[in-house]
């Protein structure tokens, strides 16, 4: 059975392991990645804990806790270089994207991360809504509902807690447009007590 | 059809709106509560955002952000009364649990939260590497190792970063000793720069 290069890789980068050891075990494993790993360690040649990858990015992990300790959020965000990453205006941006998590408790970054079924689901509760009216207004008022759906549960798409005359996105973008690279908000948590 | 009182309760408790309302949705639904949540937003009567529980649990979100800003942790620990959350004492404890998961990474708070699923491929892999040893020191041997994988990926099994003579739990179970109260880690994350 011929195994994949890319696999032999990726067992590679996850374990640290030989090219030969790597290929052995993938043929083992019937290039089941998560079996293979299995053979590494049972021959002992491999650990449990996975390598931490060496990706090549950026950024920082902001926390804010809101007074009295029940609100806290956690937050990683990435731009190109480490010495960006280290300027008050790139600190100041992150503790400010955790604080307006904080307030506003989005479920998603970004409108893009909303799954195409909860999408569905929305446009089936709103055209339920909007029956009686006129046919031509029906796509119009969904897509206005939708539209009001992303600003209230995605970070990107909500309005700024600090200036609401922007979104969270353009508060982004002026900042990017500020420090000269590019800036993503990658993840974040918020912990509400008992919650 | 006939609709568990308890079904009622709990949609009430996430909507807040009246028993009558919630019992024909869970009705029109035939006892799926997703479903009837989504009844009642068809009639406009909840809105998409759940109502978050009004659970009597006291403690605090602390976070811990390592030095160089690379790695962040948030942790959420209970106890039963605000007045300890508010000690000094409660608030060292949460500080000092933060640092240590920023050290140590686990990957569970307690082994009762290992799945068996993983157990049993942990022991498969024990039993593999030690073949050909005496089958009485066998089971030992296996017993061993998972307790070893405990005390590497279990929060409160693993040996605590400030007094390595003591685990993590055993910390705990000196703090719930002096302030007189049940003290339970009940969630963390841990953010490790582009991780």
């Amino acid at each position: 059975m011929g195994i994949n290069a890319d696999l032999v890789k990726k067992l590679r980068e996850s374990t640290g392991i030989g090219i030969m050891d790597c290929k052995a075990a993938l043929i083992e494993a019937d290039g089941d990645l998560e079996k293979a790993m299995n053979v590494l360690r049972k021959k002992g040649l491999a650990s449990a804990k996975k390598r931490t990858g060496r990706k090549a990015m950026e950024g920082m992990i902001a926390s804010y806790i809101h007074h009295g300790d029940k609100i806290g959020v956690l937050v990683e965000i990435n731009c190109e270089t480490d010495f960006v990453a280290r300027t008050d205006e790139f600190k100041d941006l992150a503790r400010d994207v955790a604080m307006h998590i904080a307030a506003t408790s989005p479920s998603y970054i970004s409108k893009e991360d909303v799954s195409c079924d909860v999408i569905e689901k929305e446009k089936e509760i709103y055209s339920e809504q909007s029956k009686g009216k006129p046919e031509h207004a029906i796509t119009k008022i969904i897509d206005g509902k939708l539209e009001k759906f992303f600003s209230q549960f995605c970070l990107l798409q909500q309005t700024f807690i600090k200036d609401n005359k922007i979104s969270v996105n353009e508060y982004l973008m002026s900042k990017v447009a500020k420090l000269g690279e590019n800036i993503k908000i990658r993840r974040f948590t918020r912990y509400q007590l008992g919650g």
